[in-house]
């Protein structure tokens, strides 16, 4: 039993909210994917158990990779086109043991932007590095990080192609809100692992961005956060609003002075601070109590736990489904 | 009576807080700086109450604009050099009465980062923009709101450079420490104008930093919050500390779900929350109650208000002094 609670652990992914809905095929297709994804992350979060320097850390960097290297999330491959029809790529890390962080905005050649915000965290005095000046620096940690350089169309994809034309030829508010249903494809994962916590969040940015446009996932407090005594954090949908409304800070100073559970946190910043359809969170506390919560028409969204070694659960709109890990 | 309400204000502004004393030279020059600074302010505050489109904003940009052209402050004219020998400068400011954003990052270019700011905040659809996307953007605004192009030497000065040099020519922790007394001198100003608040803050940064590196000062949350319905903060010291303790999005909290006081809380944050020699901060409320702490040596600062027309005070180390205005 002391060993089953020593090995206790709670993953929560996003892959997103969206405010409009997604066709049948998608659904499909997004019910695959994350059900493939959480199978992946708790294969290796059993299989590492045994490894005493196994962290929550990584954790949160493989489940955010998995996220990034499939096509169907705006985040590493298939992310969105800025308005240059270039990729500018942004991610955050945060430890809840220690609060060390590491951000990065301005990438555009490395493949897994979660790998780059760990090196920061692990290897700069600095928490946030941009740019040329981010690459140069972690050019230093290829090996000792796995990290892998690409070329800027590696991220690519026809259909993130499309998107930026439909909003280019047609200017007009509604399409561009049309567009927003699969343009907020942010990705993040929050992790318990052992009594300690961590957050990492993963973006290609919106849809035909000024390239120069920094977004909340970077920025620790808006996009993500995660501290031992409150909760990790990872937020998406509208990154100006929720910088202005404080996102993942306003959450954790709900828990801290405000005296709420991670869940009241969570729907107060959601349901009644923050408008309608501009975000969604997902949230876990050291004693693995996790939260999925979004104020948009839904939030791609799945966990798998040390409380249930069979299964997992995946969800899209309101009602999550179970998911067999065996 | 009620003109006076009406035209009621107080404006706090800052120039940094540091950790290591400060020659008596030095002190009569900032001094000098800090008088004539909150005279300007107090003058222009109080000859355009008639216009009733003025703006808590006017202010904040008016104030950080003469504390950004005046080479005794590390932001604008005076900023800290980069390890490659540049100057990247990065700014932000809130509207309380709104929640408008405008944050800046990477700015090698123009005279005025506020400025800078100021123009995001109105006219982007995003919060925050860096580097050249950002100067490409507010290039289209250059008459609108009188920006100034500049060359990057147009910011060094003498003893910037001294401080460069001190630091690469003694690689070791006790000088960069022996250093960091005059290197953290972010400026930053928080004004209350009939009942409305903003802050904003500018920065050159670190002497030596990367020149990739972004700091608490541009960050919505860290270095800079505004709301009427709390206060207006700008902070200054250890950006990495803020950012990781939340900074302007802690305060904000206690006060919100904590039911503390402005000054309450910026104790909190300051001597409970953080660790010393970390930070300063200077805040306002829409009733007008201000402060102005830090956890360090001391803090560049002055205060000016309607509610004492001929007496302004500034401050360096702990005692406040008062600075006729007539």
């Amino acid at each position: 039993m002391a060993n089953l609670l020593e090995n206790s652990f709670c993953v929560v992914i996003h892959g997103g909210s969206f405010v409009y809905l997604v066709g049948q095929e998608r659904v499909t297709l997004l019910e695959e994917s994350l059900t493939r994804i959480i199978r992946s992350i708790h294969q290796y979060v059993t299989s590492n158990l045994s490894n005493p320097e196994f962290s929550s850390v990584d954790v949160v960097e493989y489940a955010v990779k998995l996220l990034e290297d499939d096509p169907l999330y705006n985040a590493g491959k298939g992310s969105v086109f800025t308005s240059e029809q270039t990729h500018v790529l942004e991610a955050s890390i945060m430890d809840g043991s220690n609060l060390q962080i590491g951000a990065v905005s301005q990438l555009e050649h490395y493949k897994n932007p979660i790998s780059v915000a760990r090196v920061i965290l692990e290897q700069s005095h600095h928490n946030y590095l941009v740019g040329k000046y981010a690459e140069n620096f972690v050019e230093n940690f290829m090996e000792k990080y796995h990290l892998e350089q690409v070329e800027n169309n590696y991220f690519s994809t026809e259909r993130r192609l499309e998107q930026l034309n439909v909003q280019r030829e047609e200017q007009i508010i509604a399409n561009l809100e049309a567009l927003e249903g699969m343009k907020k494809g942010t990705v993040g994962c929050v992790v318990m692992l052992r009594g300690q916590v961590a957050a990492g969040t993963s973006t290609g940015g919106m849809t035909g961005k000024n390239p120069g446009r920094i977004g909340d996932s970077p920025i620790i407090g808006a996009g993500t956060y995660a501290n031992n005594q409150t909760a990790a954090l990872s937020l998406t949908g509208t990154g100006e609003e929720i910088m202005r409304y404080l996102g993942s800070g306003d959450i954790i100073s709900r828990m801290k002075y405000g005296q709420q559970t991670l869940t009241q946190a969570v729907e107060g910043l959601l349901f009644t601070t923050m408008p309608p359809d501009t975000a969604g969170v997902i949230g876990v506390t050291i004693q693995g109590d996790y939260t999925m919560r979004y104020n948009s028409k839904g939030m791609l969204r799945a966990m798998c736990s040390s409380k249930d070694m069979n299964h997992a659960i995946i969800g899209i709109y309101e009602e999550e489904q179970p998911v067999s890990l065996v």
